[in-house]
């Protein structure tokens, strides 16, 4: 989510440390979490909005039956027991956090972002180590957000064993600015620099990313997000929680914002609230976003207004596409969001990788 | 296709028994099936609305090319006779119907539905039996068909070897009702039964499912389809054909309602008459729909109406995804439907997996 | 590109021959090229149309970083060697070219198309030979232009080693001629021909290509595009430049109209002019095009104006699907052109497959 935007939430309201400290989605949906608490009347009507009739709701238990009985069931708590342990731990608790907003330094009216590229380790979900070529040591790299007419320097200093450039997907720049080495550029060879500098053109959520041997380094976590507001705001651009949302698939594994679940960050809104999620794919594979419970509003595609919003609950998201949605928070409770391709989101050992949760707080 | 629809509208015409007795398209659409009888010249005319001159259209022999001599003629031979067979086989009987309307019975103004979940056989095309979880014995589940605002009480009973759950994907409900183990209700474990209730909320085509081991569960047959119709039906709602089309490609290969090619239905309607069909993508990967000879006309995504019906004759319809197309039966005869992404519809044996027909009678 | 409108194109400016002679790029856009000659400053600032201040932008070098030092920087110049050999060598030449225009004889006002279907070498990129299954000796094969309303006859002979038939893909064509073999016709065996006649029906941009054993024999080749203009033409229907690009992902790796990166042919266009392009999909994968520097406005989908035209940089175009776009050619430049799925565009070998580029000349 926006980091600016996190914090200023959750200070009124609970703080990041005692988010963590309480196990996390505890701390911030006291009605969800009793589900996790195996109390099957009480969490089945946590946060209704509508309750049924007492005792006709909820885990009534049956009789057993017999072919499935005592080593099924032994395996079956088996089974259980690593899912609901993933599911306790989340939000999980990692070093390191991508997409940060970056404050430029400014040089006679001019915004000026460094970016440094170079291999960090990065921790995926608890205790997963990779190897993560990095902007600025974050996965995704610093968020960049600027409005359409400023002047922009980004200056890009190479520490990685091998070339490589910046292309500023979606942004009509001029073309030397583009990023595509040989057409546009020579490559910013190991420990140089290069400096891309442009009058920031048409507005929406664009992204940023190497466009050199860029399967690999886009992979390995070279990429960022580039929003672009519009000079004149409307009122989608003034939501109540603005969230980017960077899905990849490389050598990171299934991956929002750079984490896979449980260390995947929810989305925090409180009833009635006004999110507004920016779905950027970095990856190399279409992941189709479910999100329960509540419908979205599809706003705009490639940083373009649709020329009329349309809704879903499942909304396909292709490899450098960016689709931008409203979520009118209407529904209390924890809902599952994540990749409807099922292999990216579940195994027999539980929710892992592309799976988060939009908390809306009654 | 709706199966109440589909024995009301062949009782006019034909009966099901006589439909598969004789050999299926022939029952349906009689010029159409002259083309299986190799009969080149009236093969080519079957079903023209608009003849070409006498002679000039149908299979003209050419002279032989003598570098693709008697060899390649008889190994062609071969080959086309196993399509021929496939083909010629269509509809292929099989035991097991799955998606058919489910009947509730009434408790105090209550629709309640019991499913009962355990595995069984199941038989995707003459011959090849599966494993399969399947609610009601049936793959895909019994079809749940009620109107927004109804009172709805779901039973599910586990007796499978796992935990499972129901999640009611495009639904709005109370978050306890959402079927996501340990994050709003405990996993429903072997032997036990649970009870969702609510009243039904947004109407359109939605979906339920297992959201337990659900990259499993999901692919072994657990869905099924959870239309709701609107209070005020507009004429979209009172189509001739109401066809419900799950696809899916996980363990059970590449199926459309269970069944796999020759296995699939055709949908079946009359000249001019007015089909809804109703995409529903279970699967693990996307699958881009397309119809031979007429177009299709989108009018609502995951539900919810578009704000601007569009036209086309490929539909990609990704995981998770729900749309609705009206198709008007303009055109006579028998026009091929299938998947796009041609290895999962026709290998060199011929067409298999995600094949089908519409047929429309003259 | 058209090839008709590409030959007028490039009269007026330059020669095919002069074209291929210079290096390709050089000799399209200088400005672009600068950037293969290694010069930093100039290249980035070579085609701005705001260029910023003097010595504040292009190729700064900094100090380099001890951890990637003379041997990291010595793979890196191997590896960007490979990658501008690449691209220097764009568009590079090789034998063959498909998608030429067919020019039909006319016979009692039909316009009559012979097409002969045989196995061919084919040269996707320079020295490497594919065995290819085409249409007239070309891949895609040859592009047939029609008027809606106009009488039509397709002569297919076949020289292959195995039964063949053409579907005509998106246009509403009596049933007879839908060239699905067993349903509608017979296949058309080895040495034997099959006459299509038939009115041009619904406009838009359509294909035609086999469908016997089409996995197979679509990925070698047998494919074409088969665009049917209205009887009213719009403006969109007279653009500067009229492009069809059809993709392919078959047994001949990833390809563009036939050929892979740097034999891909470039779409040229002068400033200001609008370029019309036609996506079709002929392959088994979704292809996410991302063009850079201009956006696309769709203004169609499978043939059919879309109700409202909308923009993107990236649209997704699947299996048997066809999109149409205009580009408004406002950004000078060469602009890279790809499929987004970086593994389709780049290895560490540097761009390959699914890449081009569109060319504003200033």
């Amino acid at each position: 989510m926006s980091n600016r935007r996190l914090s200023d939430f959750l200070s009124g309201t609970t703080s990041r440390r005692r988010f963590l400290r309480e196990g996390g989605l505890a701390a911030l949906f006291a009605g969800a979490a009793n589900a996790c608490k195996q109390e099957p009347s009480k969490a089945a009507v946590g946060s209704q909005a509508t309750p049924p009739a007492s005792g006709q709701t909820g885990g009534t238990m049956g009789p057993h039956d017999t072919s499935s009985g005592a080593s099924a069931l032994a395996a079956a708590q088996s089974m259980d027991a690593m899912h609901e342990k993933g599911i306790k731990s989340f939000p999980a608790k990692t070093a390191g956090l991508g997409n940060q907003l970056m404050t430029p330094r400014l040089e006679n009216g001019v915004k000026v972002y460094e970016l440094t590229a170079k291999k960090i380790q990065w921790e995926t979900e608890p205790g997963h180590m990779v190897e993560a070529w990095a902007y600025n040591d974050q996965v995704p790299g610093p968020q960049i957000r600027v409005t359409s007419g400023e002047r922009v320097k980004v200056i890009l200093h190479n520490q990685l064993p091998e070339s490589t450039s910046i292309h500023f997907h979606g942004l009509e720049l001029p073309n030397a600015m583009d990023g595509v080495p040989f057409i546009t550029q020579p490559p910013v060879k190991p420990g140089e620099s290069f400096t891309y500098e442009f009058e920031v053109p048409n507005h929406g959520s664009h992204m940023y990313h190497s466009h050199h041997d860029a399967a690999k380094q886009v992979g390995l976590g070279l990429l960022g997000a580039f929003i672009v507001e519009p000079k004149q705001k409307t009122k989608d651009d003034t939501p109540d929680v603005d969230q980017v949302f960077i899905l990849n698939d490389g050598a990171h594994g299934y991956t929002f914002n750079g984490k896979s679940f449980p260390a995947t960050q929810p989305i925090v809104a409180k009833l009635g609230q006004k999110v507004r999620i920016r779905f950027m794919n970095e990856g190399m594979m279409i992941h189709p976003m479910h999100l329960h419970g509540i419908h979205m509003t599809v706003i705009a595609k490639d940083g373009w207004p649709v020329p009329a919003p349309w809704k879903c609950d499942t909304l396909n998201v292709a490899p450098g596409e960016r689709w931008d949605v409203i979520v009118n928070c209407n529904n209390p409770g924890t809902w599952a969001f994540h990749c409807h391709i099922l292999p990216h989101a579940e195994s027999e050992h539980g929710m892992f990788g592309m799976v988060t949760a939009l908390v809306v707080q009654a």
